[in-house]
């Protein structure tokens, strides 16, 4: 099967991305897929016209992430989206062909808008950006693609995409899947949606002392005051950690009874899980802090994922312009 | 001063398109500007992508009339817009700064809506085509673009676009103005607009024959009904013809006298332009066929002038990157 996912390099990723959308892609890497890896700056600017000033650098560093954390050039093709300018020229292709109709129905489209209110969203890009996401996912004739529960919608659309291109100049692309995650977003430490905004993100670049003065002092169960009180862990954030953090069935046996049970405190809840964080996170920054002392590593990685990506989009690109009668 | 301008491949080219634009074409490239010609392949799919089979053809036959009109490869840069996909990734990029409204207020946006009932304008693509012609604009930095009335707004649009992306991320494009015909449009052979759907068109690539088949019949002064009624030139289509094909003064005098005066017949009046529009479609009649016999040569000109479009695009969307922090 073939695989395909981006990330926007809005900032800088957080244990919600590891746990959320990285261990599946590292996974579905492991398993053998063939899996096209990317950061999407082009995405990026949907929102971000206007503030550009960290894009390189945050696209830089999304890519050491990805390194870090596991994802391997030599298994996967991990690249730049905006170093792939036929990424570009398919979405152009598309755009000949897409109802804007299919557009104004998209869900997040009015969502983003509503919710978004302090960021000018009345841009062409904006609208048009699940066309560029169906070239992204078409070029490599993805056949899965794994999303969250918001970009399913944006998945269904590439399909429409991919069926009235097929329809009309024959057929070039498959019909690609989503690959809904299983993992449920992590909450933040205050128990909302992750979200810098809100400033309750615990980032992955990030080291043991911040990582304490996340952890220890996490929104718990509200219900459980005193240690005394009988919690829950089901509505506390911290047991959200455990389980996606490694805590052993042992642990989370013994949490789980000490907490409903009032034997044991909050903090000694969140000193296993600290032990288990750091468990999960010290290599990946050992391996951040090695590549920020060899960076050109990091480069000829991304030169090498760009050769690979751009040679697999220019086959398809070949075809694409066959089939339309574009052959100059 | 940079001069760009452009054609949709969707048909053969007619005498209209010749004295309309080519002319003038010509004349900038003669007067020693930097001109930059091309078949805007991809324009054309806007309103006929579900009609792609004549595209390459048409595309071919276009740039074969370019030089056989006088458009010379040694003086002005002549090529293909599909071949040069930097103008994809300007208008990728130019999407995320160019408000909706823009676009909808374009004046052809919902004239084209209301005039092409039969073609499915639906699409994102022709919504969005006005930026694309920026970016095919400002992608050579070009001072003025030879335009019709009707595209006087696009231009306009392509300045406001230069003006916001050098306001958001520092200078890089000049500001262009449109270079407005002085010629008027040619009529038609029935007097209405020229118009491949009325079948009242004179193609350039044409013969001797066909052009005698399309003249002497054409309509003139309707209050002309017999030789004996006098007749007025300005209500006559045939006159446009007489200015724009190179009747002399003295002929035009001959003519006006004759008619204003009912001494020749519209027969006489049209044998003169018969003969004045051969010899100046002649001699491309000629470089045409020696074109069929020598295919090669124009696949070299299209070669070379992609060529050369290419590396001018590629500077400019250097500097496009770096301004926007896109620098991978």
């Amino acid at each position: 099967m073939r695989i395909l996912s981006g990330m926007r390099p809005t900032g800088k990723l957080h244990v919600g991305n590891l746990v959320g959308a990285l261990e599946t892609w590292i996974k579905l890497q492991e398993e053998g897929h063939k899996c096209f890896y990317f950061v999407a700056d082009w995405h990026a600017l949907t929102t971000e016209y206007n503030n550009t000033d960290e894009l390189y650098e945050n696209t830089f560093d999304m890519i050491k992430v990805f390194l870090a954390v596991g994802l391997d050039p030599n298994k996967s093709v991990i690249f730049i989206q905006s170093s792939v300018k036929q990424h570009a020229e398919l979405a152009l292709l598309f755009s000949m062909i897409v109802p804007l109709g299919w557009l104004e129905r998209v869900p997040t489209y009015k969502e983003l808008k509503k919710e978004l209110v302090n960021k000018d969203l009345s841009n062409l890009g904006f609208l048009a950006y699940p066309v560029l996401q169906a070239a992204d996912i078409l070029i490599y004739k993805a056949d899965y693609v794994p999303v969250g529960k918001d970009q399913v919608y944006h998945v269904e659309l590439t399909r429409e995409i991919a069926r009235r291109f097929n329809h009309l100049y024959g057929e070039v692309f498959p019909e690609p899947q989503a690959l809904l995650s299983q993992v449920p977003n992590l909450p933040g430490t205050d128990g909302r949606k992750m979200s810098k905004s809100y400033g309750n993100v615990i980032y992955i670049d990030s080291n043991i002392e911040e990582l304490r003065s996340k952890v220890m002092p996490m929104m718990t169960d509200t219900a459980r005051k005193r240690k005394t009180d009988p919690g829950n862990p089901e509505r506390c954030p911290v047991w959200e950690y455990h389980k996606a953090f490694g805590t052993t069935e042992e642990e989370k046996e013994y949490i789980k009874e000490g907490c409903t049970k009032a034997k044991i405190g909050c903090v000694e809840c969140k000193k296993i899980l600290l032990k288990h964080m750091e468990e999960k996170l010290s290599p990946i920054w050992e391996r951040l802090a090695e590549m920020k002392r060899r960076e050109s590593i990091v480069y000829d990685v991304i030169n090498e994922g760009t050769r690979k990506a751009r040679e697999f989009a220019e086959k398809t690109m070949e075809e694409v312009r066959r089939a339309m009668n574009l052959r100059f």
